[in-house]
């Protein structure tokens, strides 16, 4: 039999598939299953953009140009100009998920072996996408007590060796919640224009910022324009994940340039979801108030009623749907599984996502868990009486 | 201003992309073009699957399992087992397109430097999905003169090296047009048996088999069911290139298990298109039945009007839609900018696409161009006979 390559034997698993037989089982003893372990948002697709393909009038369901259609993205720098980031159409290139987007940011800017330096907790798929382009992910931790803040910049420095193509930044924050500061930023852009590295910045979660927090992007500092590169997705800010349309964004032109050569190798991006994605954007401003007020109120009541339960750490987050919560155990992995397999309150028990897959150290984040706040208020209530009860009889 | 990567860098162009700036110049000199250069087909998508989408009942636009759904899986095995290709759900991994499928395929079973032999010419891409892979791509030539059959087995053994993965074939092929035969079939079945390696088949045209020649499929070999990986997608059985729906088949179960990690990093193939394409399954038998009429009479005329030009060969194709034409010039590059820069017949011209891109043996096929007859009878034999006067003017 013909082996596979170490590449697919070394991608990694999601940090929540091995609970999924777990919750299966679950679901087949009749217990009811919080989830929240998924960023899968329950709100509401804007209706005109789920309208948009119902009065589609293809006759040919063709593919548009590698790069999305002339119109859509033209739309799209309309929007973002909008929210103070000056581009045109010419420095976007419509992906297939803000995932592809990444893709093609890995695979323009580094080759075998090269290095990038992220924060972590990080996106646990950052770890798929650079195994998958033989590229290496070196690690700076943010901390917990800091609400996972932007580690010091020469924690940074330190990390820096000729292999160091770029820094990748998530931002607000999947795990975390974390919103970077102008500030942070700004301290972010030196340190790319000094070390000549390439600045990564997934913000696909700009929409939710909370508080009254205003987003400030990578592409609002002019100083490293060759330099930013910006990823973007439908998939959360109109609660669209099954779209599949996303967005690279520079004002680099070989970088646009470049992974345009990768667009054109997979030919195009999905017709029907640009079709979609290009109504999403007449979106009224309403529907993101109300998003926003409904994660603020989720937020607000997850938190009040986690910092009730005795021992735990939680990171409030200031913006995406995530939060990082440190539990009074030595294996979330275990205690993970212990809650789908063997704990229920009146046949309803909790689905979390054990934060070590959000950790490239390896035995950092153990104890951690992530929270995707994606359900209703009651529901939240519930979820977290049940993680306080469970807590209270749960041996490691 | 930092660098991007070699491999960025070595991302090929499209072999059309260098003409793209002449035809929009003939566009605005007011020519008209006919378009032997692309693989978009002109053929309407079975209103069944369009039908679809614009009844669908979502409220939230939802990522899809990573594999595709369960429903959409159980029904393309259904699919393939009347076609006599038994494989279950279980064996198929819904990707976003073929493009996507041949990508998670190269991670699945090569590393860095690894070597998969194909016979040239091929089609284009697989340049670009090998660069992106870091692999390396070793041609074994196939001619103009057999039709483009597949080459005697001991030239595929002579480049056997132990960096050597995996055969791929393109069955039928784009762009030779040529179908290989069970007894091909069996002796490269033979061959990756003998040596451990992986075979793909890239049968994303399968039902485009002409003169009652029937296709097929390497997942009918079982001696070779763990070796034997299969790529395929709706968009040229439904012409519906713009949905980005294909799969990866394989009954090899680590191999579906590696792909399936690149799958999870990407989340999920586009929801609506799964809807389309499903619907699609459905579409009658009558449909294709006509396409296939219509493709062999596009066929027959183009290739009875090019052998009435002086100094060409034609293979003639017995699948797919493109076809090669070798032209008694010694640039196809320059002849096809020519076309369009500097020759008309009353304001029309032709677009086609240089073979060169197609071989990766620098200096073979330059000659050589690329027809794909996507277009209605009338415009084929005006776009021949242009190609004809062109021949008679045209000097190297
Ligand atoms: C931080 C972050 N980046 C990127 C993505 C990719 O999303 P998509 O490919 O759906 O745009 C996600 C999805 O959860 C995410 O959380
Ligand atoms: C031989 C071959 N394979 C694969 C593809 C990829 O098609 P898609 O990604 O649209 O399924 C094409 C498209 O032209 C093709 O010709």
């Amino acid at each position: 039999m013909p082996r596979i390559s170490n590449k697919g034997l070394n991608m990694p698993q999601s940090p929540i598939r091995k609970l999924v037989p777990y919750a299966e089982a679950a679901y087949k003893q009749g217990k009811t299953v919080y989830h929240l372990n998924i960023g899968q948002p329950d709100i509401k697709t804007p209706e005109i953009a789920l309208d948009a393909v119902k009065v589609h009038s293809l006759d040919i369901l063709a593919y548009t140009r590698s790069e999305g259609s002339d119109e859509y993205r033209n739309k799209i720098a309309n929007y973002y100009n909008i929210h103070d980031i000056h581009v045109i159409k010419d420095d976007i290139i419509v992906t297939t998920g803000g995932s592809e987007a990444l893709l093609f940011a890995f695979g323009t800017i580094m080759d075998t072996d090269d290095e990038i330096i992220i924060p972590e907790p990080f996106y646990a798929n950052y770890n798929g996408f650079s195994t998958a382009s033989g590229v290496n992910i070196v690690p700076v931790i943010s901390k917990i007590e800091d609400n996972f803040a932007l580690p010091p910049i020469e924690e940074f420095e330190k990390l820096i060796t000729p292999k160091t193509k770029a820094i990748l930044i998530c931002n607000p924050g999947n795990p975390t919640g974390y919103l970077y500061s102008k500030a942070e930023i700004k301290k972010l852009a030196s340190i790319v224009k000094k070390h000549n590295l390439f600045l990564i910045s997934d913000e696909v979660y700009r929409e939710f910022a909370y508080d009254g927090a205003k987003h400030y992007s990578i592409m609002q500092e002019d100083e490293i324009a060759e330099h930013a590169i910006m990823i973007d997705s439908v998939s959360k800010r109109y609660s669209m994940c099954g779209a599949r349309i996303g967005c690279l964004v520079s004002k680099n032109k070989e970088v646009i340039s470049t992974a345009l050569k990768f667009a054109q190798a997979r030919l195009s991006p999905p017709t029907l979801a640009q079709i979609a994605s290009e109504a999403a954007l007449q979106t009224p401003q309403s529907y993101f108030d109300d998003v926003i007020i409904e994660y603020v109120e989720r937020r607000n009541i997850l938190i009040s009623e986690l910092e009730k339960i005795e021992g735990i750490k939680v990171a409030k987050p200031k913006g995406a749907f995530y939060c990082i919560v440190e539990l009074p155990i030595k294996n979330a992995d275990n205690f993970a599984q212990w809650l789908l397999e063997s704990f229920d309150i009146n046949g309803e028990t909790v689905m979390v996502a054990p934060a070590a897959g959000f950790y490239s150290t390896p035995g950092v984040g153990l104890n951690q868990i992530r929270i995707a706040y994606v359900l209703n208020k009651d529901s939240l209530v519930k979820a977290v009486n049940i993680l306080k009860e469970a807590l209270k009889v749960y041996k490691d």
